[in-house]
């Protein structure tokens, strides 16, 4: 080490996957002294060739540092990789995908074991580790301290965002966006679905598509407003009775091109309920009233 | 009219909902003359205080300009407007919501009655009319020549974006755009209710979830390229199997939050039933396949 290099804090890494390998690159690349192991260990060897420092067994990889990086398939393997390994002292930050209900149980877990707890859930793709410029990020809860005390080398594969102490939430953004992505692309593939047998070409659709969606993103906002206030007519747009007058339209249309309307007829026949309620002056928001009991 | 005035192309509107005054404004407020009726006069009342020229009858309204601008209800109110009118060289130009094959039998009647037809669907609400900035605009589809020749005055109100001859091609635009909208509400919808029971503020997710649609949103232009070239596994980021393989942390958390999973269900179905034909390799672009016959 040359004299005028800062000393990086030294990280260990536990699962070599697609995703631990994009985050064992951007450590390495960043100068972070890093240990490795994956239960297949033919994966180290690039990462060797790069200065990582390759452990033999799990125990021996979290013995090596305080601070020790999961990034396993799921919440089972994170059981078989750290039994029989002494977590004592340590600082575990899982970024293994988990369920909230996971998560605080291993935090609960680690605690019993002397460890303090981090739990992460990466909001990006292994291509998007290390660049900054792709907007990748990972949402972390659990342990505030450790969160601050290792923020620095947190962010070096992918921003951070804190999410709060309880070392379930990171978890439930995580799942909370992707559920909200699933239905965007849930309505995009039933609008490409509509095109399919016209002459119009699908991407002259797209960017039409992705405007629109971009554009109407923010209407999450007033969501929230209104679920904060309480008051779910304000700042209305179009209120649910127009909306739901609407929908036959969608609906026929649906028909008529020969596409099913399944992708729709959920969020339809829940807006319909809303609306016997006698909510027409109001904005959607009351449908989630009806998801959630 | 001072002599510097540029002449206008005069305007008849026929209907003055929400929508229709809106766009009478914008053409007063742009110099356009304007003809006016409702069915139920008293909406006439403040345009003509702005200027517009009131007429007694839809006859005397469609007699008044060559270009009649419709903004009805709905199809069935079309008819009822137009019944009695002599539309003969009459440019028509029908911005009232309906079904693609609503739009085509439109053309064909107005041709069987002498008028040129262009139709219009609307992708903005009232308070974006006459603000460019809004990003508001009108898909148009139908006769070219006439899009072109009135393109100026047609683009006061808002934008416009022509999609074809087809006359049917400008609501098929609008619903497949809604469709996708309504989806992405309905994962917004589920993501706010998974937080409902927490300690967790609305408005804290909110951007969280509208930068992470607007990130996720151009994942359409990679859908289109395979839809366009049949190859589903073009750019793949995360392949069908993986994604498959995270749905049961979805559901087990909504069920955990007390989430009904309804508004997810039917895509992750179509997801599990595009796998078991052997897919994995793929994007999600194969559940098109089983949503279009
Ligand atoms: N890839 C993404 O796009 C992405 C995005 C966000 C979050 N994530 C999350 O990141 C985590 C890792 O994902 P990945 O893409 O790297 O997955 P992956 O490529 O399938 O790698 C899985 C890793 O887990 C290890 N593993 C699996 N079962 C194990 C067991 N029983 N004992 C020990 N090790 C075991 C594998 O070891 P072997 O090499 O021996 O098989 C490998 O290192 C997952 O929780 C995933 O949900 C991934
Ligand atoms: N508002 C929006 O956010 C929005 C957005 C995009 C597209 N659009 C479309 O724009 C069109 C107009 O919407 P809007 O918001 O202005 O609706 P609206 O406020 O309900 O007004 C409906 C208009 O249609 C007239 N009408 C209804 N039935 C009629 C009949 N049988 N005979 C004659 N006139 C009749 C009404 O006349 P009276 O005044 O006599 O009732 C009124 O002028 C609709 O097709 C709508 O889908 C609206």
């Amino acid at each position: 080490m040359t004299p005028n290099t800062v000393e990086k804090t030294p990280v260990t890494l536990l699962g070599l996957g697609a995703m631990g390998t994009a985050l064992a690159r951007a450590w390495l690349a960043a100068g972070h002294p890093l240990t490795v192991w994956n239960r297949t260990p033919a994966r180290t060897t690039p990462l060797a060739a790069k200065g990582a420092r390759v452990a033999d067994t799990a125990a021996e990889a979290v013995a090596a540092n305080t601070l020790v990086v999961l990034c396993l398939l799921d919440d089972s393997s994170v059981d078989e990789v750290l039994a029989g390994t002494d977590l004592a002292g340590r600082d575990l930050v899982n970024l293994t995908t988990s369920t909230p209900a996971q998560a605080r149980a291993r935090a609960e877990w680690a605690r019993e074991r002397g460890a303090r707890y981090l739990d992460g859930g990466i909001m990006a793709v292994p291509p998007m580790i290390g660049v900054p410029e792709a907007g990748g990020y990972v949402f972390h809860s659990g342990s505030r301290e450790l969160f601050e005390r290792h923020r620095e080398t947190l962010g070096v594969p992918a921003g951070t965002t804190y999410v709060g102490e309880d070392p379930g939430f990171a978890a439930l953004h995580d799942v909370a966006l992707l559920s909200a992505m699933y239905g965007m692309f849930a309505g995009a593939a039933h609008a490409f679905a509509l095109i399919r047998e016209e002459d119009i070409d699908p991407t002259a659709l797209a960017p039409l598509l992705a405007d629109w969606l971009v554009a109407m993103a923010p209407a999450v906002h007033r969501t929230a407003d209104q679920l904060r206030s309480g008051d779910y007519t304000k700042g209305v747009v179009s209120n649910l009775a127009m909306q739901v007058a609407g929908t036959p339209t969608l609906l026929s249309t649906a028909e008529h091109q020969g596409v099913s309307p399944e992708l729709l007829t959920p969020y339809f026949e829940l807006m319909r309920r809303r609306l016997a309620q006698g909510s027409g002056e109001e904005d959607l928001t009351g449908v989630i009233d009806l998801l959630a009991h």
